[in-house]
């Protein structure tokens, strides 16, 4: 199977519909928070949450400024029945002592396996286990895969609202092909900024920027800097704009009495 | 299906430490946290608070198991001072109503860009908004790109933590082709533009160019042109000599008494 297509989704909103998110046993109401929200922010809207602690829940639902994700959520009494319809099942988790008992797959990978298993009309899921202890092995026994996030190892335990939020953005962020190069801003003409050049030089020579003797060195640098730093035609407007203000200054035959 | 290769990290470890993360005027002290958290987890170090406000950064500095990154990190008066070394600066955020002044970046081009900023020995930074109001125009004239999470237009914006969290495993994540970068110029820093800057601003006072009540959207309008034309230290150091000797001449007592 072949995903890449530049501007193009890992999954589309309708794939991301028969994607489940599970979180089992949360235990911070602000944790909770934070995964309904990530999941609001990447187009993600079915939570399940298994076997919760009832008071952690009610709490994270009365929140103020709750996401609908979380009213709209349903509760099951445990993981094996969260994910009852659905063809594959991740679990997310860092292995650390353990050996895993499943296919260890990389986070990268998982868009292309939920996508093979909603292809079919099927359903997905992804599982993030309790903040104190992760998923457990009897979890893990309902899962295909087990997710790794590219973590340090120094540091290999992330919080549950930020995995949630990189497993998200990972499942629907736009893919866009390396080669293909989107085309920058207009460049201003040759003619134009050589235009800019001569002002310029002319002020460098109103203002004894240099001797007679450099001033072929001075254009030629001034041609390439110029292409150089691409001036855009605008920028070459507002900079000609300058530099004649800044010879006509020059220029005024009386002093400015004015001056300290 | 074909499993691809992960053996190259987008940013290596040298590679990350040369990157600020900057957070301007963070108000949650949980938020705080999180970034430095999320940072451990993908091994970034080098942490920069931007105008903190006080009580609340030590809150987080004192919190219960705050990493180490906090007790490192960095604070500055502004986002100016904490971008100084910088020759590449993004911002994060979602436009909204607002039309960007900067060049915008998807998130997943945001590597490649801080690389090649890194490739010559430059350092880079990615500056993240208070939770409140996000970057302001002002902290983005210090910018030279705006990075965009692509994130769902019903729910645009992300919690600080979480925003972090995505951005960081952006840069970091296992990819499967190593990207060849081309080494190209070395930019001028933050702080050279703004020496450079200011004596522009100088000539076009003196100059008479703009009305005084121009003059701060003049300002605005340098610090964006200056980063957009990607000075090198070379053009920097050439600008400025010749600015230099324009206002040496415009501000000369004597009239020319050679002039025609």
């Amino acid at each position: 199977m072949k995903i890449a297509l530049y501007n193009h989704l890992l999954l589309t909103p309708a794939q991301r519909d028969r994607l489940d998110i599970v979180l089992v046993s949360p235990r911070n109401p602000l944790n909770i928070g934070a995964v309904a929200r990530a999941m609001a922010n990447f187009g993600f809207a079915r939570l399940t949450v298994a076997a919760p602690y009832a008071p952690n829940w009610r709490e994270a639902k009365s929140a103020v400024g709750a996401p609908e994700i979380l009213q709209a959520a349903k509760t099951t009494e445990s993981v094996a029945k969260a994910v009852g319809q659905c063809s594959f099942v991740a679990g997310t988790g860092t292995l650390t002592s353990r050996k895993s008992e499943q296919e260890i797959l990389q986070l990268q990978d998982l868009a292309p396996r939920m996508l093979e298993a909603i292809a079919n009309g099927g359903r997905a899921a992804l599982v993030f286990g309790s903040e104190k202890h992760g998923l457990t092995r009897e979890d893990l026994s309902y899962c295909h895969a087990l997710v790794e996030i590219p973590t340090d190892p120094q540091q290999p335990s992330m919080n549950l609202g930020q995995a949630a939020a990189v497993c998200l953005y990972e499942l629907a962020r736009p893919v866009a092909n390396p080669l293909f190069i989107e085309p920058v801003q207009v460049s201003a003409d040759s003619d134009a900024l050589d235009r800019l050049a001569s002002l310029i030089e002319e002020t460098m020579t109103a203002s004894d920027y240099s001797p007679a003797a450099m001033r072929a060195a001075n254009q030629h640098g001034l041609r390439l800097i110029l292409r150089r730093l691409r001036f855009s035609p605008h920028d070459t407007r507002r900079a000609m704009g300058l530099f004649r203000r800044i010879l006509w200054r020059i220029r005024r035959r009386q002093p400015r009495t004015n001056e300290p």
